[in-house]
């Protein structure tokens, strides 16, 4: 337990209920979100199970929470620069993604897997963040990949992204002689390759 | 239950196995493997819990044996034409597998979400059958892509399967305007254009 984490610090309830997830991603690097449980974090956070209870409502709430927490993280982290040429552009937000996982690949294995099962609500948030990285191709502001909105379109963007994560993760654990540029690389150059492929 | 089914039929210990599995998979369409338990295959094939016991050992082992049993008829399924040129053999291959999902898509998302979980020899499985279906593209034979033995090769194939499985299952709930020979073609297409963006 580190001083910031202490609940002494003078937090405002906003404060400490971001602290708390934070400590909740890095505790995922350790163990499944399913072994990570309200108790777990009381201890590791040195705070009552009680005060746990009325920030996230219970097991499913913070389990919704982590995860949303993660995704606001990855989704801003993958923020595109602002200026740019189009594939300039999607370099920026695949390089914060690549740097994404590998700073948190253990968490972010975890999270996936627990996306991955059974539970509605979680799938649903996963969902709705590929969905989100996948709107910026579509922002009416110059700078972007000049794609047409079609549901095909959509549908190979969504296959790409999950390429995308079976690549970053599995490269994470073997590089397979590629560098952290190459990678990128492949990943940019891939979609517009991909959606050439398109009737 | 069919009369195939019925105990009384006469089959040797293998074939009866066989017949229980394939049971099994098509109980998965309205349930998850976890919820496929020994107690509803029994109810369901008409036979006891200790014959089953004796079968498959146990819950684990049942899982294992469906899992198996899925991954071999995908493998089968997908096995390339014997003749033709490389892309056609693998768009043959590709047809096979569009075809599976499409007859067995929700035994198939069973699968996967169980495949994607913390059981480690199901996510075994699943590797092998990701590996055993790459292997084919550096077959020795004649007529088959000519793609290097490399890591990297191997790293995009693995990828482009991840890819190919998102793409599938989302198309057979939402075609976004694709035919089935579309997206055979879309996939065909992308595995040399996803290896042509590699350094």
């Amino acid at each position: 337990m580190t001083a910031t984490t202490s609940p002494r610090t003078r937090l405002s309830p906003d404060e400490r209920r971001q602290q708390l997830l934070e400590l909740g991603i890095r505790l995922l690097t350790n163990r499944s979100l399913e072994e990570l449980s309200i108790d777990t974090l009381a201890e590791e956070a040195g705070i009552s199970r009680g005060l746990l209870y009325h920030y996230f409502g219970g097991k499913q709430g913070y389990f919704e929470a982590v995860v949303q927490h993660a995704a606001d993280d990855l989704y801003r982290r993958t923020a595109p620069p602002a200026d740019g040429a189009p594939l300039e552009r999607l370099l920026g937000s695949i390089t914060g993604y690549v740097d994404y996982v590998i700073e948190n690949q253990d968490a972010y294995r975890s999270l996936l897997k627990t996306a991955a099962g059974s539970n509605e609500a979680l799938r649903a948030i996963y969902e709705t963040t590929f969905t989100a990285l996948a709107d910026r191709f579509f922002d009416e502001e110059p700078g972007t990949l000049d794609l047409p909105d079609t549901p095909a379109v959509r549908l190979v963007i969504h296959a790409w992204q999950a390429m995308v994560e079976d690549l970053v993760l599995t490269w994470c654990a073997r590089p397979a002689g590629l560098t952290r540029e190459d990678l990128v690389a492949v990943i940019t150059s891939a979609l517009p390759a991909i959606i050439e492929t398109l009737p």
